[in-house]
């Protein structure tokens, strides 16, 4: 096949009409590449590419020829995790400089929710009450260590942010990174995620979701952080045991929560998170990326796999991020 | 006298009993100064310095030998501003890098507030309602610039927080710094903030209160702004002509503000930015001073002035701070 033949691909998604979102980014690349729904194909031999989000788990069976499955997003566990996955097809990520900042300015709005306990003035606002806080009682910045779990894209984000506000920060990672950053320390490989938890008094979660991670914020878990911590969770939903979350809350071990992912998205009308106000609740909306760049790099990928080469958004499959 | 005497002083403010809030802060300190109520004062020629915070128009007046005039915070308008304050007096402000962390960690959050309408997130979560913003519609950080009047203390640990999330900065000030700040530019000398104005997507005024700066935030001002521009108000009350805000906000001009100091504070129940959904009201909040700096930088001058020496905190008379 010539690099310069237009590249055939599928949607492959079990939760949204991904031609209906990300239609106008793929438009300039229709010379390079072209996407169908299942139902639209019936040559499956000439799909080479997938673009996926929650594939079903019988996704990939008709397409002998499929080399690459691109996730929409930064992560890509629903991809890995998919049991039809051809086991030589290359895993594709979107890697997204402006979704790391705007990641790094939600979890930022979220350490300062807690550090400041800006639910309080929504509140009072709404009264129209003039309340003051006692800032002796707060601690500054300076003492007041924020976790972060995960050190990729996002956690590097967040993490620039974060001490750029003064808070000292302490990051989990597998390996630690060769290049320090100013205010940040490392706990690295068997037992990281927990030795931050004991010492962060806002931890921040953004790990990929993998065998390692899958249910790691549990009780036992919350139970070795500080009296009265906070948690920001922004990774995956199937991160967190959501009955211990609030077990620890109950108990003031952990004394607020900001959720951005969950066991089921939507979020049923009816979970207790909702209501709930120690936790604030918000609809998976910590950053996204941007379409046009989704697009580039799809196509991009696209264009190496059919000549051969590595495309630079490749994950490690065994890794699972 | 001789420097290890015990040095007088007095507390000077018609809006709070300074004795109550600093009594734990000043207890260290009482082999160096002694503070008194002026009701309590019957030798008012032994007084050498006060503790100030909206002291009265004739707060100085009993006081021939006070030479220093001390700030509880980092403002100093409501002092300069004392028509007797006695002439060759020193005036003092606190400097408190925790405060400076504080407060770039509130003005970081509302520049998030703003650019990503968590507001809505808010509201929708007190109706147990999934309601996703389409991200697409935002601008990235990078192409969303935020301008910082004043680029002292504050501003300078605002804007590290500011481009920490990938926003570029433009401040404005009197003389342009000489040690740059990456990601930062400058407008300086006459007309800098109407300049800064002009460019902002999200505005941050935290200039000290001074003849130059009284007024400024008015019709004209805002109408310069981009259309659907934010303002974050964290400087004096008197910068705003508060009816000038409703009608930017009314024509479209202004999307939406945050207001943390106002001409009457307590802001009293009735006033219409309390109703304002466009409006997130906070009770002077941004960030105080903590009262163990401010009684070591106090303990500090009033050694300095009594030896002769400059204290490191005095403020520029002429300049207003
Ligand atoms: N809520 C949202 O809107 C949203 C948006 C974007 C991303 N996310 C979530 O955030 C995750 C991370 O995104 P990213 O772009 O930062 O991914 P990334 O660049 O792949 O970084 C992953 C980081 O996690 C670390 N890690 C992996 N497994 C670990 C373990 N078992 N223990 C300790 N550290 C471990 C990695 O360590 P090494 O550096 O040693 O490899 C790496 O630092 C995504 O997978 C996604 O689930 C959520
Ligand atoms: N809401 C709160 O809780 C809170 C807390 C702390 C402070 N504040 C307010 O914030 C103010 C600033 O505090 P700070 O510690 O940063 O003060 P600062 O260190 O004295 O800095 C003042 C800055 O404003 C600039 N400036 C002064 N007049 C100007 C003018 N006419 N045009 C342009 N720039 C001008 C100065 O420029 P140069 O650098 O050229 O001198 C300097 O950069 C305080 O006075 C107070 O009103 C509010």
């Amino acid at each position: 096949m010539a690099e310069q033949d237009v590249i055939e691909g599928v949607f492959l998604s079990a939760a949204y009409d991904l031609r209906e979102i990300f239609a106008e980014a793929l438009a300039p690349h229709a010379e390079t590449i072209r996407l169908r729904h299942p139902h639209e194909i019936d040559d499956p031999e000439t799909i080479r590419f997938a673009l996926c989000w929650r594939p079903a788990d019988d996704a990939f069976l008709p397409y002998p020829n499929l080399r690459l499955a691109s996730s929409i997003a930064a992560g890509v566990d629903s991809i890995i995790n998919c049991p039809s996955l051809p086991a030589d097809a290359l895993v594709t990520r979107v890697r997204d400089e402006d979704q790391g900042d705007v990641m790094a300015g939600f979890a930022a709005w979220h350490v300062v929710w807690h550090h400041r306990n800006m639910r309080h003035h929504i509140v009072h606002e709404a009264k129209h009450e003039w309340a003051r806080l006692i800032s002796a009682r707060m601690k500054p910045p300076r003492e007041t260590p924020v976790g972060i779990l995960g050190f990729g894209l996002m956690g590097r984000a967040i993490a620039r942010a974060v001490t750029a506000m003064g808070f000292p920060v302490v990051a989990a990672v597998r390996n630690a990174p060769r290049d320090a950053m100013p205010g940040v320390r490392f706990e690295s490989g068997e037992g990281a995620a927990g030795r931050v938890a004991e010492q962060a008094a806002i931890l921040i979660n953004v790990l990929p979701l993998t065998a390692q991670t899958r249910g790691l914020l549990d009780l036992d878990f919350f139970n070795r952080m500080p009296v009265g911590a906070a948690l920001i969770q922004l990774g995956r939903g199937e991160h967190l045991i959501e009955a211990d979350l609030l077990k620890a809350l109950d108990s003031g071990r952990l004394s607020s929560a900001s959720l951005d992912v969950f066991d089921i998205e939507p979020l049923p009308a009816e979970h207790p998170f909702w209501a709930d106000e120690r936790i604030l609740v918000t609809p998976h909306q910590a950053s996204d990326c941007s379409p046009r760049r989704m697009a580039e790099q799809l196509a991009r990928a696209a264009r190496d796999v059919v000549a051969g080469r590595i495309p630079e958004t490749v994950v490690d499959r065994a890794n699972g991020y």
